[in-house]
Formats: C-alpha cells, structure tokens, sequence
C-alpha cells in the first residue's frame, strides 16, 4: 500500500476520533466541527514520513503529527478572524457560525489540545519536540503579522515577501518533518537537512499557490481564477511586476487595483504579467526552492529507497494543478 | 527579609528582563507593553511559594512561575478583547491601543513563550508540569466560556457560577502552587493537597471580589463601587438575592436592571441585597472555602514553619479591602 495514503488514512481516523467534552458546548463544538472540514492532512503526514525515512514506522511519531495539525487548525481558525473569512473549506468559519470571540477562545483551547498531544512523547525526544514546536509557532505568528502589515504597505520587497511566507507557512513543513526525524532518532546534521528540505519545498509550494492563482485551468481549480489580483493581494507575481514594470506600466497596474470590472481587471492584469514575464520569474524561484529541497535531501544518510515517498511527494506538490 | 516580598521582587525583575525580537513589531511590542503594567505577581509567587513549602529554595521554580505569569497575561489580552474591555490596570489594553487582529495574534504568541519557559525544566519533572499546566490552561478557557455564556442566560445557579469561578481562576492558583511543589519533588498526595489549598483560596478570594464590589470602603476601593450591579453582572451576590428573594422583591430587582439613574440603582439594590442578608451569605461560603483550604494544609506534611509564608499570605487575601 502507498505509504502516504496510509498515513493520511491513519490521520484523518484518528483526528475524527479526537473527542472533546460535551460543555462547554461553544467552546468545544466548534472544534468537532472545524476538524471534519477534511483537508489533505500534508502537514501531520509529513511528521509521519519524516519518522519513516529514518527508518522508524511513521506510527511512532503519530502524536507529534496529531499536534502539527491542531496548531495548524488553531491557525486557521485565529487567521479566519483576522483576515474576516466566511469559509473554509467551502463551509462556514468558526467565527462565521458562531461569533468571533467563540473563534478566539476555541482556537486557543485548540493550541493546548496540540501541546497535549505533542507532551505524549517520551522524554528522551521531548525537549527537543517542545523546542522545535514552540520555536516553529512563534514563527507562524511572525509570518501571520507580517502578511498584515503587508496589506497597509507599499514598498512590500520581494525578499520581505519570500521571508513572510517562509515564517507563515514553510517553516511548518520543515518542522513537521523534523520532529519525525527526532522521534527516528536521525542524527543532528540529518535532522537539520531534512528541515530544509521542508522548508524549501514550502517555499516552492507558496510560489506555485501564487502561480495558480491566476494560471491555474478554470476547469480543474475549483476556486476562482484570479482571486489574489481581486483582491490587490501582494503575491510573487504581483511583487515582481511592480519590479519590473516600466514607469508606464506600473501607472496602469496602479490605475487597475481600483477596477470594477473583475473580468476585465484579471484579463488586463494577466495581459501586463505576461508582457513583463512574471509568470516565468515565479516558476524559476519555485525551481531553484525546489532544486535546494532536493539538495538538502541528497545530504542525508539513508538508503536511497527511504527517501522514494518524500521525494515522490515532492514532485506531486510540485506539479499539482489546484 | 519577607519571602514573599523577595519572590515578587525576583520575578518582577525577571519579567521586565524579558526580552522580545524588535521585529515585527506589532507582534513583540504589545507583549513588552503588557507585562510592564505591572500587577501583584500573585500567581508566580504562588509557583515559588510552591517550591519553598517542600524545603527548595523558591527560584528553582521560576521559570514555571514565569511560564504562569505570561499564560496568565495570555489569558487577559484575550479576554479584553472578547470583553470589548477598553482598560487594564488603569491603562489601554492591547487590542485598544493597537487593534483586536493584534490583540489576538500577539496573545497567540505570548501564549507560545510561556510554553517555551516551561519547557526549560528538567525531564525528570517537565512531562508533569506540561500535563498541569496544560489542564488548566483548558480548564481556564472552560471558565471563560461558561462567564460569557452566563451573559445571555437567567437560570444560572450559585452551583454553575462557583464552577465558573472555579475554572476560570481558581485552579490556576492551585496550578501555579502544584507546579511548584511538583518541582520540589514532593509527594503524590501532598501536591494534590496544596493543590487543593491553593484553589480554595481562589474560590475564597473571588468571592470576597464580588463582596468588595458592593461593600468595599469607596476611599480604599480605587475602582467604582457598585460597578458589578451596574453592569446586572452575575455574581455570588446578585445570584444569592435572586435565589432567595420574594416574588414581589425579585420583581423590583428585574426592574432595577434597567433602571439609568446609577447611584439609585446601587443604593436600591444594595438595599435589597442587606434585607435578603446576601452579604452574610456570601462572607459564610468565603469562610467555606477558607477552612477547606486551612484543611487541605493541614494535611500536608512538612514542618509547619515551612507553611508560614501561604498560610500569611492565605489570610492576606482574605482580609484584603481592595
């Protein structure tokens, strides 16, 4: 059996057997309901295949993977708030279906639901799992106010835009990935590089998210093409073409942001991205996050046949069209 | 030279010594904001004092002391926001002075840095205070849950609101004081037993809040007296004169809810409340939850001179005119 079906199996049964207590019922309600809103489960599979490259069952870091996903779902449920979203997942946010305090205080009892988890480790791996756990949160947070402060600024660079996404989303991979590696016992260098990997292959994941914002197949995408151009979103491909414009051009895409015509505005926007390559400067740094992941990968000391199913995910996550 | 006064000192100093990235600002700088608005550092204390009871000196405690002072803080910066509350000690609160985005994401964080205080204690007790702590933490957003839905409801009992009090900041106390003698090594029994202390005097010290809000020396008191019945708030006062009140007298409190002219609507209902007599209820189940915890002490053995310093401490809080 594919490993990493088996493991995304293995999750998304034990996440839906997490049970909370019934009272109080809007402090815990909302999050039986926020975990059966699915999702790839990528993150906790990742602590699972990073237990399993060092040759350990992925099963022994089950709990560690557990706690990835509860932070990762405690963020979405405070991001959901800030960033005032009505769904996730297609379906109603916390603070949608209840209100934004509900969305604040479950969220925060998600985050110790996820120290719960995580504190199930022996001893011999904790401290390291706590410190990777805490270190890796704190920066999610950083990477989540960044985006904000982004959204008031215009002189966003492309570097402040590569490290914002680091710290929001990339550094979780990296960190999943590494905690699978503690509890397998990998050595310190070995851990390190598997971080990278991670962390790289966040990065190249971010860019292609930016890509196929605008690129993706109307068909195949399932959400609407253009959204983050909408949305005047500061993205890779946004940044380099006010980079790269001509004194002209940057007018026009200035002149845009304040378009009524949705249509017409993605179209021209597409047109002037296309005209200034952006596109091709996005897929090349995806290529070269993707070409360090696979660096990093090198460096470890495993027989090559462990690391078949990371670098097969890696290559899905790279080509994968929504 | 007094114990107590030296573990405050020790702490306060250490708080302040706290320090945060610059960047991003808006994520760091409320924190450092925050915890310079001082307070009594009663929880902390209660951390070292934990320590000391068991024969250790109390700053082997101190960084689960420090992790409960910034989970505390993590707790207000939440509740200010979900209370719309626009003052802490006399100045703006975080999402006040900033915005509530920032008052939530930064309480993340802060939350997150008390963790990693915690986790800076040896294996050999680090898996214990995780599992303390974290209960609480639970339990405290139980607490807060079960305060906000009191808000909307008119059938709460004195029952259901001592669980409130209880879960919301009684146990912490018991916590912090458990943490400690957790750290000290001692038995089974006796940290239940001072854990039992600890949220007996919590339980004790809310109740005398709510007594102080009503009966509290207007020179002395500092705040507004009378704020809680202004506000139709639900406390062990208010709960009890319902409870015991005459149809007719009940009716005439509902009124007074919405009466405006606020220094009658104090006078009035404090008028009722000493007709019902619920002042002296609630002075009895303060002393209640006092001897409980003078009984839980009783219990733990160590010399007595090494319980001195809670037991003072203890009678402190419960005297306290403010």
């Amino acid at each position: 059996m594919n490993t990493i079906l088996e493991y995304q199996g293995i999750l998304e049964n034990e996440i839906q057997k997490i049970s909370f207590p019934k009272e109080p019922a809007n402090l815990y309600d909302p999050l039986t309901y926020f975990l059966t809103l699915g999702g790839k489960r990528t993150r906790p599979t990742l602590a699972m295949l990073g237990a399993n490259l060092f040759g350990e069952p992925g099963i022994k870091a089950l709990n560690a993977a557990i706690a990835v996903e509860l932070f990762h779902n405690f963020t979405l449920i405070h991001d959901d708030i800030m960033d005032d979203a009505p769904l996730r997942r297609g379906m109603q946010t916390v603070h949608e279906k209840w209100d934004t305090n509900v969305g604040i205080l479950s969220g925060d009892a998600l985050f110790v639901v996820a120290y719960q988890y995580l504190a199930k480790h022996d001893v011999d791996v904790l401290p390291r799992l706590l410190e990777i756990f805490s270190k890796t949160a704190l920066e999610v947070c950083e990477g989540q106010q960044m985006d904000m402060d982004f959204e008031t600024r215009d002189d966003v660079s492309i570097d402040e835009y590569i490290e914002m996404i680091r710290l929001k989303t990339s550094v979780l991979l990296g960190a999943a990935l590494e905690m699978g590696a503690t509890i397998a016992k990998a050595s310190k260098e070995d851990a390190q590089h598997i971080y990278d990997f991670g962390m790289n292959i966040g990065l190249a994941f971010q860019i292609q998210d930016d890509i196929l914002d605008l690129y993706a197949d109307p068909e195949k995408f399932g959400k609407q093409v253009g959204g983050d151009v909408i949305a005047n979103k500061k993205t890779y491909l946004q940044l380099s073409a006010y980079q790269h414009a001509s004194e002209t051009t940057h007018g026009t895409l200035k002149t845009l942001e304040t378009e009524t015509d949705l249509a017409e505005k993605v179209s021209q926007v597409r047109s002037i991205f296309d005209e200034i390559g952006v596109r091709e400067m996005a897929e090349q740094k995806k290529e070269e996050f993707y070409q360090n992941a696979l660096t990093a990968m090198e460096k470890i000391n495993v027989p090559a046949a462990n690391k078949e199913n990371l670098l097969g995910l890696a290559k899905m996550l790279m080509s994968r069209e929504v």
